[in-house]
């Protein structure tokens, strides 16, 4: 089930969960989505990862054959798993959380049945809640991430050439990274979202909108994945934004930085550029356990108002209603930085700041770093030149 | 919404949904699965695409702004769309399906609840049933993703090197295939099944059983994603199987050919390969409108039983129970070639047969190719090289 080196850290995450229902007064809860049984397991099975307030966990397992360590059981069917905890001498619980925000409406009402005379619970934001204060372990995880993607970022400036299209340059940084040992894919809570492994933005197609909840929008190669480089020819005075994923441990790190193609003109440009630095200093100096999320969005986008650069922040076309997000195992975990939040920063979260600006005539300007909530502040996980980068 | 040139194949996919829910007796369907809406639209958004029995399909949309086309009504939230309908003059309808295995379990309630006086239904099987048949355009986008699919197939020889590892000649592969136009993404539905773009398999790695549902697994390069290469290094005697995905038109191809290192010493894995060549055969002779997805199966385990090679029959360690599965804009369409598959062939229906040998000590063997059923039997959407290629 686990590799044995991880069961330390396996029970401290086992532990967390169980306070988590412990806390909302819920017995047990039931994990089948891939993320969260690779959270509470350290890989990926078919099948559940079952946690009770005070007992082992169990793992029900449909797939694969020959896995050791841990109480499992081979299942066939949902419907097994009753028998199997009679067996194992653990009770039908008298409540149950499953995950209503990942399960399908058909799966969750099958497992609904199963534990027909347990009250049912919500595990999604129990378990969001949980994975968003990292241990050590996993923070260490995202720093071997923030270094191999800044290496990606390092890389922009040996692929340019004039003349290439901004596709041309997503393609060559994506073999780049996973040549640095990048998984390629790019996990995402919820289904409303889709990207491959990045999105790189040049001029105008900045602006673009978006059908996704994504920072910034962008046309895409295609009408069936409308996000990203679309092919525009790389010309003198845009600039290129370079958004990639950085799954390189199974953990994400977000991190973005921009280009110009030769000299950079435009004064508007510019400074949007150091409103987005000077969002990023103030997060640095002030930011630390006890502070609102909401308060960042809220001081970002103050800061944009009081340079008349409001009209730009987070898009220009359409603009996102949120400057920054919680990343881990997925790239959208809480806490998220938008003026509703109710998240309150602690020690061991980490989050993506991404205060952008699309300048039109020019394109997209500003940068994205992923942060370490510590004791006293901020760790920075993403370490590269912030300045434009002049291509040429 | 949509583009005018797309708007007679999109009225021959309405009207399939259409005719699909007065079947089923149900007056209304509301869409909101991405890919669901790619096909009802031609492009991707953030919202939902209402189809009645009668009237003209609605649009209702939250992002992006800007689109033209079609009775697209925005909104900013689900429960707006009755005061839309009633706008429109559209009734509320005395039936709704809804996709319940895709939706989550709270998207479900929050839709069903917005339609609360309406009978509810399961929209995922018909729609899949109607997905499962493409039209014409859909098969040529098909044909496209084939041709520059086998490009990539043809380019390992021109890849490999003495001494690489089976994840290099996948890195190359990978951004050859995003130079021809691969979007990247490889799109599931589900969401117990991950992969990158796709999986090469050299040697024992072959036989490593797999948590997805994929014909063959293998361990890959991170136990957060146990799927496809995991560093072997290539030596002489080894087999290696390219099974990555082909969407280059949104349209996905699915598609595996095996190379040997050097000259393939296993009579064994030989007549393995044979085995799948004669099913492959057989399909394309007997296979037509009316013919049982499950009898592709049978016959397809039978002759494995028949050359003693059942045990090494789709997997060694741990085999697949499926011989091919529908395939289009996800790689896990309808029908499904199973033993216990309701699904009776169809003219437009398309597939990927994939009768694969894992011969321990040597590695997988056997090809993959996707079909369409045309009126009289199959068309070959996927044309290269079917025998063992030797590299050196």
């Amino acid at each position: 089930m686990f590799e044995k080196e991880l069961k330390g850290e396996l029970e401290i995450r086992w532990s967390k969960i169980k306070n988590a229902i412990k806390a909302a007064n819920i017995e047990s809860c039931l994990i089948s989505d891939t993320i969260n049984l690779y959270y509470t397991t350290g890989r990926v099975f078919n099948g559940y990862t079952y946690i009770t307030q005070n007992r082992e966990p169990l793992f029900f397992v449909r797939r694969p054959i020959g896995l050791v360590n841990g109480k499992i059981s081979y299942i066939r069917k949902a419907e097994d798993i009753i028998e199997k905890l009679e067996k194992l001498g653990y009770p039908i619980p008298a409540s149950i959380a499953l995950e209503a925000d990942s399960l399908t409406y058909n799966e969750y009402n099958r497992l609904a049945s199963v534990f027909n005379d347990s009250a049912k619970y919500n595990l999604t934001p129990i378990i969001r809640d949980v994975r968003a204060i990292k241990t050590p372990y996993e923070i260490e995880k995202m720093r071997e991430s923030g270094r191999r993607h800044a290496a990606v970022c390092a890389h922009v400036t040996s692929v340019y050439q004039d003349g290439m299209t901004d596709d041309e340059v997503c393609i060559e940084l994506e073999g780049y990274a996973r040549r640095l040992g990048n998984l390629g894919i790019f996990r995402i809570f919820g289904s409303s979202m889709e990207i491959f492994m990045g999105s790189v933005l040049a001029g105008e197609n900045a602006d673009t909108p978006s059908p996704y909840d994504f920072a910034l929008g962008g046309e895409g190669i295609s009408s069936s994945l409308p996000v990203g480089a679309n092919g525009t020819i790389l010309k003198p005075g845009m600039t290129l934004m370079v958004d990639m994923g950085g799954n390189f441990t199974g953990y994400m790190t977000d991190m973005t930085r921009v280009y110009s193609i030769r000299e950079l003109k435009s004064d508007l440009a510019k400074s949007a550029h150091q409103a987005s630095l000077d969002i990023h200093k103030w997060v640095r100096e002030n930011v630390k356990p006890g502070i609102a999320a909401a308060d960042i969005y809220n001081y970002a986008l103050e800061l944009a108002k009081s340079r008349q650069l409001d009209k730009y922040f987070m898009g220009h076309k359409q603009q996102a209603g949120f400057v920054g997000h919680g990343v881990g195992l997925e790239i959208n975990e809480s806490p998220v930085l938008a003026p509703r939040s109710k998240h309150i920063l602690a020690e061991g979260m980490t989050f993506a700041l991404e205060p952008k600006f699309v300048i039109p005539g020019v394109g997209a300007v500003g940068i994205e770093n992923t942060y370490a909530v510590t004791s006293t502040g901020t760790e920075l996980l993403t370490l590269f030149n912030e300045d434009i980068i002049e291509l040429s």
